[in-house]
């Protein structure tokens, strides 16, 4: 029996169970992907998902349990709409100039016996679904507590899986790769490098999921648009091959959200593909969510960046005056954010054509901040002693670059709240209109969770603060992104996962790292990877030091296209690329925003190799990536212009390069290309390649 | 053997007890009060007081117990340092003109043999004693854990106390009368109105409390200058008629504070008087605060007020727009913020020579906010469409009054701060600068509570920034006050007690009660208590009710002057003025701000007589009350200014008054008084007596 015709089976099965009254079928515009939803007898809903003829997802049941209120089961159909959507939209920025928005829409209205109701909202896309639940105004329901998500997603096999535990303090996790049966997080708890780890489930983890199934077709689980609800994690059952929604908690024993009524959850999505390199392409998690709520959004400008920070992992510096604070544990460092050492990177930074220089620990509050858990730690208008506010500012306009302000909270969230209007007026006076936030540390409120919904929406208000203020926004320690930097362009990233730094002071990022995360955490949007670092070894700092960048330097080139984000940080120190400036000229050449983009080879956790076309010109950049197999790639030029010729130049690992025993050499060479042609790219162990393609007629 | 006997003798025992080296006593500039301290062979600490040649207080121990430090036992002596202190200052507003901070001063000051200090600094006054622990700058303790606070308090005798529990979420209960030996909260959870109640413990009580010895001393005790800590309670221990300092916790398990150091604890004050009137003349409290922090004080006035606030709790108006929520649960009431009720208060303000309206109910938010415990709930800059706030600013300003804005904050604490800037500018805006706040309900951040370290903290933020903003704060539901209007004069008032509120919607507040308060909650600062009501009965509103206010109508005019406050209410509906304008005129004469004040009779719980001097004229103004007791009391007007002419108009219970049974007649009386004329008055049960003298060759 061919898959098409057991599908066409199981669904003539599965619709037995339900009531035919109340079995609803809708097709995506392309009918690529089906959704079908009923009711059984018990009136519990459950839906199932098909694509390209074959089942996606098998029957899984859905429903909201909440205090007083279980909107899961008794209930009885009320009514259905559908509607077609096509629309075309411009994001402020992106991957691509303009994303279609293209589905068919099912309204799947429930009433219980006690008049209670639950519409479910399916949005059915050529690549995947989004259903939302939604509670209309409705007599006596004011206030929807929020016990638990009923949502199921009943896998069709043991798909391979890529995932990280779902962890309630952090997303700063190395991927595991495993059978869906296998899925288990106990050894995590060897790692030892996430002070707010906090594993409470060994079967859970975190969305976005990623899987592949026997036969090649890839499904990711996430959600889009995280709003006032706690985030959407994953309760695996192994045995059964199936998830269930699990949200993460608030500090009320066993309340996962309170929201005023009406209100609907965030969207699910299940994103499909028939390969790995559709997955990346997918736009799904964007349409989701709401367009662009931020009118004038002319001062939102996509960046590379420099800054005082690698310095403090490495132990050269201190992010303290007093100098006891770094990520070295070494005492004595110099205090990073003195005024003549800032003045040194805007220096750098306008000579090499940055945007902004960052610069953590300029503010009092950095000698006694780490793991206190304090209320109230950090002054975000008041600077050392040695930093000099306004001169730098001043000297930063002469300059032609901003600096970035430095938030970090320790995670002391009412006191941040209560200080952003200072803080951002602080900002606006000395033209700062960008700023990186931290949250290293256990929440306050004490007993909430970086990824509950009290944070979630701490993050949005963040986000509509700044935009208020028109001040740009790049989070780190916060929730992964669902998707709302279309709603609100001016956060421009977050961290919200294991990040380069990682590599100065730990066992690190395995050489397959980055080839997960686009598949994984960056489908919900762009990550401050902070890519870049040519002295990979961290003995060069200290002797005694074992730690490594698991990467080549081509590699760190190629990072800047693989990982897509609208803000890049070139995350070494000046004096490294001052010594390598060939090498160095890419990252100087590499944009940040992009008018095309098209994933070439991609498989999950092995390699990936993206071509993209700079916003408003016809030059593409290609990065090409692999984890710790060298592997050749084959890249073929037909996504040039017609007729057009480009100087290409190639930064490619060099001979004997390898990411642990050799990661510096590069090999840089410059021809000209055409449509059509093939460049033939080896990458080494953990390597990667970077390639400009410069149309050579531009002005 | 006399008490003076008996008390050399102890003092000659538990000397003994004290390696002499570390003993030390000083004594109060008057050689009133004396404070001993010493050290025994464990290296623990304690400390006796002495009042007037008797024991006052007996061997009671001190210390602090935190996370990895006993600042409680194993100390050395490391030195003492004594000083003499004798100023006078002008407070802002207040009962007095001129306050005489005179005491002397004991440093004394420990080292523990792992070379951690702290000190402990005693200030002996004529009238009490103050003490706080201090932790000054030391190597490795960056961050103080305070897990418990030793300090005990070992009574000479089995005291009556007035007191109430040591309610976690409330300070608004009813005053038991007992011995110590016999306090037990037990009875206290028949308390059905107090929503947020929550006694942890059957033997812990509030600070301030008062106590009288069996040979007339009263004793109180209290803090001083709650700042970073959670409130001082006092856990009772009736069999050995001692009390021990108890914290309010923390959300943190077994964490009452977490301080930076240097850090010193708020002041742990005894008050001590021969007699009862003594105690409400005390200015201990208020001197071992800071100095006033705010600059230009101009704008700070002492005011009355009336406003759209009663109404709704006797339930003709609610506070939503959708006239669903009033103290009665009646729903269909008129929503009482609307643009025309609020200018008949502003035409009845100026009419009559108020200087404020509060407008509660006057912004979104309203309909489900009650016992929610949601994170956001009130915008603090948006109206209900029926309230015009610009066209009311205007009206205000033109009559010469000032709108009063209210805002509720249901708790939800880290909503209100970040919303803070915003709510002030918007005051400014509309030309208010006055606020009264209101924390109804559990606190968020979840797990702290009303009178813990975070939230004495956040009142302490809100003084600081309405002060920043020019703008006067009157907070409901607050922890109690310990004297911090000195230091931030703005924060004119706090409810913080069982108010008269009460009396509209529960079986209210008993004749005694305010004999009580001005013993014990008022000892810290001002209440805003809204006397004032003329109608009594809500039987007038709702025939079904019975609920009545527990004193007659001229107690209510009394209460103006036995309860000090710069902020005063005229509390009931303007109609009810109106109709009486005759009794109504003393509400209309009597000041908020005062030169003079003499407590001439007083027992606790029973009676109180106190005549003011008005600020900066020569009039007074003498109220007196009693409690369910009717009483004859003896007015002496040695007071005045000797060859003057007074105009004394009294405002006597009527014939046949008693609180239950006939609360409403009033006998007005005038005649021309002199220095050293007496005034006999007569005080109905549950009655009062208001006199105005007022200079009759006043300009």
């Amino acid at each position: 029996m061919t898959r098409t015709a057991l599908f066409v089976l199981l669904l003539l099965i599965g619709n037995a169970i339900f009531a035919q009254k109340t079995l609803r079928t809708i097709h995506s515009p392309g009918k690529q992907t089906s959704v079908s939803v009923g009711l059984n007898k018990q009136g519990e809903i459950f839906y199932r998902i098909g694509y390209r003829n074959r089942p996606a997802m098998d029957w899984s049941r859905m429903g909201i349990v909440a205090k007083g209120y279980d909107f899961s089961t008794g209930f009885k159909l009320d009514g259905t709409s559908t509607l077609l959507h096509d629309e075309t939209w411009k994001p402020v920025w992106g991957e691509v100039a303009r994303i279609r928005d293209h589905y068919r829409e099912l309204e799947y209205r429930l009433q219980n016996a006690a008049g209670n109701r639950m519409t479910i909202r399916f949005r059915v896309y050529n690549e995947g679904v989004g259903f939302r639940y939604e509670f209309p105004e409705q007599q006596g329901l004011n206030t929807l507590v929020v016990n638990d998500e009923r949502t199921e997603f009943q896998m069709t096999g043991d798909h391979t899986a890529w995932w990280i535990p779902g962890d309630y303090g952090s997303n700063e996790h190395v991927y595991s790769t495993t059978k869906v049966s296998a899925i288990d997080c106990a050894h995590y708890e060897r790692e030892r490098n996430i002070s707010t780890k906090n594993i409470v489930h060994a079967k859970n983890v975190q969305t976005p999921i990623s899987m592949k199934m026997a036969d090649g077709t890839h499904i990711a689980l996430a959600e889009a648009a995280l709003v006032d609800f706690g985030a959407l994690h994953l309760e695996a059952d192994p045995a059964k091959l199936k998830f269930k929604a699990f949200l993460i908690p608030s500090v009320d024993p066993g309340i996962k959200s309170k929201n005023s009524v009406p209100f609907h959850t965030p969207w699910r999505a299940v994103l499909l593909s028939p390969d790995a390199a559709g997955l990346l392409e997918s736009k799904l998690i964007l349409n989701l969510n709401e367009p662009c709520k931020i009118e004038d959004v002319s001062w939102i400008k996509p960046q590379k960046y420099v800054g005082v920070w690698w310095e403090m992992h490495v132990g050269l510096a201190s992010w303290d005056y007093e100098g006891t604070q770094n990520a070295a544990f070494n005492t004595g460092a110099r205090h990073g954010a003195n005024t003549e050492n800032v003045r040194r990177y805007l220096d750098f930074a306008a000579k090499y054509g940055f945007d902004g220089v960052l610069v953590e620990g300029w503010n009092v509050g950095w000698k006694n901040w780490y793991g206190q858990w304090s209320d109230e730690v950090f002054d975000f208008t008041k600077p050392y002693p040695d930093y000099d506010v306004e001169a730098l500012s001043q000297y930063a306009r002469e300059k032609g670059v901003r600096i970035i302000m430095h938030h970090e909270t320790s995670s002391a969230v009412p006191s941040y709240e209560r200080q952003m209007d200072a803080a951002y007026a602080y900002m606006n006076k000395y033209g700062m209109n960008a700023v990186k936030t931290g949250y290293v540390g256990k929440i306050i409120p004490r007993g909430e969770l970086h990824d509950g919904q009290w944070m979630a929406n701490h993050y949005l208000r963040v986000a509509e603060r700044t935009a208020k203020n028109r001040i740009m926004v790049n989070m780190h320690e916060s929730v992964r992104p669902s998707g709302l930097h279309r709603t609100w362009p001016n956060w421009l990233a977050c961290e919200a996962a294991r990040g380069q730094e990682f590599n100065a002071w730990s066992p690190g990022n395995p050489p397959e790292h980055e080839c997960i995360l686009p598949f994984t955490r960056i489908l919900g949007g762009p990550m401050d990877y902070t890519p870049g670092i040519f002295e990979t070894r961290m003995s060069t700092y200290d002797p005694k030091k074992k730690e490594v960048v698991h990467t080549t330097v081509a590699k760190q080139l190629a990072l800047y296209v693989t990982l897509y984000s609208p803000l890049q940080m070139a995350a070494d120190l000046p004096e490294n690329y001052e010594k390598r400036l060939d090498v160095f000229q890419f990252i100087r050449d590499v944009p940040v925003d992009w008018d095309d983009t098209r994933v070439l080879h991609a498989a999950i956790g092995d390699h990936i190799t993206t071509a993209r076309r700079q916003k408003g010109t016809d030059n593409w950049f290609v990065g090409s990536i692999t984890d710790e197999n060298p592997r050749e790639v084959t890249v073929a030029l037909d996504f040039l212009k017609p007729g057009k010729t480009y100087e290409a130049t190639l930064y490619a690992d060099g001979e004997g390069a390898h990411w642990e025993t050799n990661p510096y050499p590069v090999a840089i060479s410059k021809r000209s290309v055409r449509r059509g042609d093939v460049l033939n790219i080896k990458l080494a162990a953990g390597g990667g390649c970077a390639v400009s393609l410069i149309d050579s007629r531009r002005p």
